[in-house]
């Protein structure tokens, strides 16, 4: 069994190799260019977590793994084009780098490439594996759209809003462990639990992704602190400040909404200081823990062998990038 | 056994069905929209072509047959805002009709869904098919790619347009074909003769396709002539025409590319047609379903079977939409 820190390191190392051909280089260069500015490989190490929870390492779960990390990326390298982000992980973006159709043919041909991993399962797991990664990958784009479509939204419940993360966020992080799971033979049960795991870290990780993006340290974080807030964008902190502040507090933030005055990061800091906004997200996400830790408890398998999922929450929630 | 017209008009039938789920209307909608605006559904009618060629027809062919037409139209979603284009088969294109994240996101969730087709395949043909699908969706971006660099290019030779147009167009068909062949059992050497096939007809299509944006009636093709001489892209006619052209043809049609004359695509209909250009094209059309035939000729079943296939080719080469 290895640790989370282990798992990284392996799959870093293994994630290193050409995940494209060569030609044509103006469609593959870009791709790679985009893989190799990094990130947490989160999502990959989630699926050898899932599986070494259960058994062995079975050799597919590395296919797996490259299939949920091109497809984060094809997420990512779009999703930079529908927000209109220069920078991603402090570097600039593919669209801006190249150009918008590349960027489009890129992103398409990592989802792609995430299905060729796949083709390469077993068949006893595929078919299974195939169908969770389908439902994932078009939750995933339907939360997308509803983030989209809350942009444009005067007011969106807390609910609305939970409801659109899990689907954005959690159920990619959530089916990660999942599929490891199934490659390792879990129990539909013990499969059901991780996934409630992985859903309700994943909520938590999206408050304090909000709460970085507001408060963040831009030299940690890779990108400008505020973006969300400069978009309008309805995050866990707005939607909870506009639940919470007083009438005066309100007008004020729903003015500065409407402007893009050169201080509207920083106003819209100190209303939500004011309404003890980051006081309430650390709370929110100790809650979805507790949560999440009840579904790993739940889990049919030696405390041990648990460890290294616990490791990987405190590192997600300790994070500061 | 069943005539080409008829596996059409079943396909068309079955295709009616919903292919998304309700919410979110915003993402679903514009889906079904563009679904519903039609086609020739040709593609997915290659695929019960090529199954019914071997066996009796498979109940999958109808889940791979989606696949594929929801594969072609994320490609066309996703083409439509490369090219700038308005219309497609005479409707407003999703990016102009909603706008341009939309159409992405579209786009994207169309080629999950063809995935999602693709997994109800039986385990014994999943792993075959699933590889053909993924080799045939890459190929068909990186012509999309090519096909995007070489209107950036001063030259590209009919060898590199060829190989483009295979990528971007041929290899789809060609695929359709096989992938149903597969359900039906075929030989691993029967399945090629019909892949060359499938290529081939698709290379005498585009020459036509090319023929028709040139030379073709807006009323009946759905979109204006001439849309790829002012985007000056580089053509089966362009690139024949420069070949043939003498000195004062080919200056004359090298300002005409530099320029946004009002009369351009007129003037270069001159020189195209003063070049026999269409004459050609007529030649170079012949010559691949020549070599179309001889592969189907050299597929070894009763030449009563392969009565469709010579149905569908001469439907596709006689078109005039």
């Amino acid at each position: 069994m290895h640790s989370f820190k282990e798992l990284s390191e392996k799959f870093n190392k293994a994630f290193e190799a050409e995940h494209f051909p060569t030609a044509p280089a103006s469609l593959y260069e870009p791709g790679n260019y985009f893989l190799s500015i990094g990130g947490k490989r989160i999502r990959p190490v989630m699926c050898l977590l899932g599986n070494e929870l259960f058994s062995d390492i079975h050799p597919d779960a590395y296919q797996l793994a490259n299939a949920v990390e091109l497809f984060h990326n094809f997420t990512l390298v779009h999703d930079d084009m529908m927000d209109e982000a220069s920078l991603r992980r402090g570097k600039t973006t593919v669209h801006v780098k190249y150009d918008e159709s590349t960027a489009l043919l890129v992103g398409d041909v990592m989802l792609i490439r995430a299905y060729e991993y796949i083709q390469h399962i077993q068949p006893q797991y595929l078919p299974k594996i195939l169908q969770l990664f389908n439902r994932t990958a078009k939750e995933v784009c339907e939360g997308q759209q509803l983030d989209m479509d809350f942009s444009k939204m005067e007011n969106v419940s807390m609910d609305n809003y939970i409801h659109m993360i899990t689907l954005k966020t959690s159920v990619l992080l959530a089916a990660s462990l999942e599929m490891g799971a199934i490659l390792g033979g879990a129990s539909v049960n013990n499969c059901q639990h991780l996934y409630e795991f992985g859903k309700k870290i994943g909520i938590a990780f999206q408050v304090q992704d909000d709460y970085l993006d507001a408060f963040g340290d831009a030299a940690i974080f890779g990108k400008e602190p505020g973006g969300d807030i400069k978009q309008n964008k309805k995050t866990f902190l707005l939607i909870h400040a506009l639940e919470v502040a007083n009438a005066t507090q309100k007008k004020e933030l729903n003015d500065l909404l409407s402007s893009n005055a050169a201080d509207k990061v920083e106003k819209v800091l100190a209303i939500f200081k004011s309404c003890g906004v980051d006081a309430w997200a650390e709370a929110s996400k100790a809650k979805y823990m507790q949560e999440a830790f009840e579904h790993l408890e739940a889990i049919a398998v030696v405390s041990d062998r648990k460890k290294p999922l616990i490791e990987l929450a405190n590192y997600l929630m300790n994070r500061n990038q």
